[in-house]
């Protein structure tokens, strides 16, 4: 393409309120526009990298013998009553009425649609396995879009669904799409993890995500330095090193703490270390107050905390919950505190002659004892680990980096299939319900994603997979030889089938290599008077920054081997 | 692809409430299933054959000059308020509110979002022209959804919209689609015609529609029998022959017509042909009540008097209007009714000594005179065409047939630029609106009417462009040299690149043989074990039924030929 026939209307300067790199790059290279809170349009360069990622996820989906559908994105309201999600859900979900008043939501997945749809037709094992995928474009209403497309309220997905007789065929159809999803990462030339994660609203029994590293991620991955563990920070576990030391238990004190409300204020009052303090959180759910216990170096978990009673979201106590329960916050411990279910993480076992709140304002009990001065109803895993911790497999140390999640695997089990009465006949020709999995990739997440790891301060570094175009075409100067050059080695990449972008503008060189830079093609080719009348183009890899001249004349060839080796 | 590891569900019987023949067949061959009324999902073959139709469009598109975009479907709705359609578009405009009760719509067409993109980004002449499209999922909350994917709620568009600095410019972008939109529906084999059409609530300065022409089209296509001149029934002419009877003016008389509210009740009563008949017809819109004025063996064109008014809707009057004017519905008539604007039809002006109604219960007038009985207001162009009238611009004889619209192209000219206020600097740096046309073809909708056009009693014929599979290869009987035999084929033809769908499965020949023909794939090779003994497959071709056996061991290059033969 011509450059000067493109529509790819570039900024100099970084839009307001472009919070991460991507989002600025993205805008700023003329990829796409904004059209409200979280919903944009994509521009011709932007569209051409989708159709770029989407080629690579199809032709691996296909590979792995999943076949593409279409599935509707307005979706009867009933359906996910069927399946409880329509309350569970929550506010993310899009509804709207048809003119006749009835319900509809617009899908942010479609476990329902797709099980509505097999348990109508696939009646034997013969049938079985089948896996289903589409590519389309999904809603979810975030209470605060933000950060582009990394969390956006209409966005395209890819997502497949697996049908499978028993939990073997399931475990091999999650490894069919696991394994597709490492090809489709590795083509994209990305640097990722696959960890362990939660399963959230979509529900099931295991889940792995695919996290691209990236500092801009909201998400953190825990890994070993030894070994192939590795997990969200959501779910990530650890071997639990410390022993209860060897004191004696010591008589309960209730002591005054004033302005020691934290545990930061409460251990320079007490000159007590963090570990020695039992850190008490008020949670609830729509059933039950819970009170949660952590050592004081450590956060609550929330999503441990929910897995634990089955429930999508667990929530901060009200206020009111503080009061029905005798207690105040900041100040609240589990030592006479009655009518609420304890629950303490590993390490609090450990504690000995601890430090908690008193249930009274500016009063803290010291010398507290778990088991002795309080029960605990349930003991369990709900800290967040930190860095540096022992690696619950092998005992190598945990690290800890940021990450972008872009997919993601589920063993779904037989929830969806078990509440939409979605059965075969076995071969004993009796009816059990399907094995499900489901697994789904963000496209346009991706591709921020991709940004997020490849750029620097002038522009994106496109890996050659996903790159709008793979040569960037510079023509300086504008005499004669170089036009001649520059519609010559045009014409003869696009017929060696080389997708290239020829900088055809009337502009400033400095205008030119800005643009160059920020749409990031990942071989640029100045054509320069001086060097050309030298026999010699200029030629610059983005990823690298290395720069070299080729022979003008046998440019073809070279360029190509440099294709070939830029493929990461 | 082997069919039995593909999901095509097809079915023995016509489902229940599909109404044509592309709707049965679209769900009999397993393509594709309801979700809700008109909400449908394309399963494996139904998407191949959107895939295959789509690579054509964009393909097209792109060697126009057109660019790839992909604009949000959730569209904020205060655009739509700018342009003044929030209100005018009516309830087929789907709408919802996102969480924080903000307004948004379901895109039925993009015209604002893609005006609001461009207002904000093209500054200069040298910007332009420009044309973006983009194939997109669309709402349209259709009142009655019918006829399958015909008249759905949820489908496929593409759509294109050009911005030009002058008429003389939107002329060019408008005949280069027009171009690309002949190059489509010829590569797939259509039988087609484009005719000049209305402007509908997109509304413009011209437009043409693209119809394919089958029996279950909702539209009439007129065309010439001697020249290019087509249209949609909707809008088509003819030119006035009718002269003015050289009678004798008669004196007026009102005549008692028990049981006559009809005019072919009035004919039988009074002896006379519907010619002398004036049928008068009250309408109204939100500004005023229309008395509307054909000859009896004519129907008012809807469209035609809308289009004179300039507003998208004008309906028939509801019976209080009857009331106010002093009139009884089924006895209206011109002569002494006060107080309405009167549109008299160019035939009824040719009206000597006619019959019209007289406003009171069972009465007519006879020998009624226009201009001398009753004023007019407005003498124009109101009916509906009837076959073999005369051409308006030949004189030559004017056929009718039903049409399926499929693509439509509008002159917007400045209707949406002005609207929104989407300028550019001309020449002189003076701001300009932009001139704009857009473009649209139903992506689904061409699929169904390709299967309209293109079947028979027992499926699909598929032209060979949109099938799912060119090839069917059906081996009998299972003996080792017809699976191996098959298998060799199988293989050969994907590594040749042949489309190939292998039925492997171990089902009767009948079951076979009527879903290869349900499928409809264009060329069938039936692999059995006494033809194959004598060195022989058979072949035949779906869209001529016609059978022929060729030689076993060379078969790849006679299948080869079969196929660039059957590229119609």
């Amino acid at each position: 393409m011509k450059l000067s026939q493109m529509y790819i209307p570039t900024l100099k300067e970084d839009p307001a309120n472009a919070d991460v790199v991507s989002h600025k790059l993205m805008l700023r290279s003329g990829m796409m526009r904004k059209l409200g809170s979280g919903i944009y349009t994509f521009l011709p360069l932007g569209q051409r990298v989708i159709n770029k990622f989407q080629a690579i996820v199809k032709e691996e989906m296909n590979n792995s013998g999943a076949q593409e559908v279409l599935l509707p994105a307005l979706q009867p309201a009933e359906l996910w009553s069927e399946s409880g999600r329509l309350e569970n859900y929550g506010p993310e979900l899009m509804r709207l009425n048809d003119r006749h008043e009835r319900e509809f939501c617009l899908g942010p997945t479609h476990e329902e649609v797709i099980t509505d749809l097999v348990r109508d037709e696939v009646r034997s094992y013969k049938d079985l396995p089948i896996n289903l995928y589409q590519i389309q474009t999904k809603y979810r209403d975030e209470i605060r879009p933000r950060f582009g497309v990394l969390r956006s309220r209409e966005f395209i997905m890819k997502d497949a669904y697996s049908f499978d007789i028993d939990e073997a065929g399931l475990e091999e159809s999650y490894n069919d799409m696991y394994d597709a999803y490492e090809r489709i990462f590795d083509r994209c030339g990305l640097e990722y993890r696959a960890v362990k994660a939660d399963t959230g609203t979509i529900g099931g029994d295991d889940s792995h995500e695919f996290m691209v590293l990236a500092d801009a991620g909201e998400d953190t991955v825990v890994y070993c330095d030894s070994c192939d563990y590795a997990a969200n920070l959501e779910l990530a576990t650890a071997k639990v090193e410390a022993e209860k030391a060897d004191e004696e238990l010591e008589e309960l004190e209730l002591v005054d703490t004033p302005n020691s409300s934290t545990i930061a204020e409460l251990m320079s009052e007490l000159d007590l270390a963090a570990e020695k303090m039992i850190k008490a959180v008020l949670y609830e759910n729509d059933e039950q107050v819970v009170l949660a216990l952590v050592r004081g170096d450590y956060e609550v978990n929330e999503i441990k905390l929910s897995n634990l009673f089955d429930v999508v979201n667990i929530e901060l106590a009200a206020e009111d919950k503080y009061e029905e329960l005798d207690t105040v916050k900041g100040y609240t411990g589990p030592v006479n505190l009655d009518d609420v279910e304890v629950i303490a993480d590993e390490l609090v076992m450990k504690v000995v002659n601890g430090v908690t709140g008193a249930n009274q304002r500016e009063k803290h009990y010291l010398n507290v004892n778990p088991g002795r001065d309080f029960e605990v109803d349930q003991v369990a895993d709900i800290r967040t680990v930190k860095e540096g911790e022992t690696c619950p497999e092998c005992g190598g140390t945990l690290e800890q980096t940021p990450g972008i999640e872009v997919g993601q695997v589920f063993k779904l089990g037989t929830k969806y299939s078990e509440a939409l009465d979605a059965t075969f006949l076995d071969e004993n020709g009796k009816p059990q319900p399907l094995v499900m999995g489901c697994y789904g990739i963000g496209i346009t997440r991706t591709i921020a994603a991709a940004i997020e790891q490849n750029h620097d301060d002038y522009g994106i570094k496109w890996p050659t997979a996903l790159a709008p175009f793979t040569v960037h075409l510079l023509p300086l100067g504008g005499g004669d030889d170089v036009e001649n050059k520059a519609q010559e080695l045009y014409q003869t990449l696009n017929e060696a089938g080389v997708e290239v972008l020829l900088d055809d503008r009337n502009e400033r060189a400095g205008v030119k290599f800005n643009d160059a830079d920020l749409i990031g093609s990942p071989i640029r080719i100045t054509i320069g008077s001086r060097s050309l009348s030298d026999g010699e183009l200029e030629v610059k890899l983005r990823q690298s920054d290395e720069e070299m001249n080729i022979d003008a004349d046998n440019s073809i060839a070279e360029i190509k081997e440099l294709i070939a080796n830029e493929i990461k």
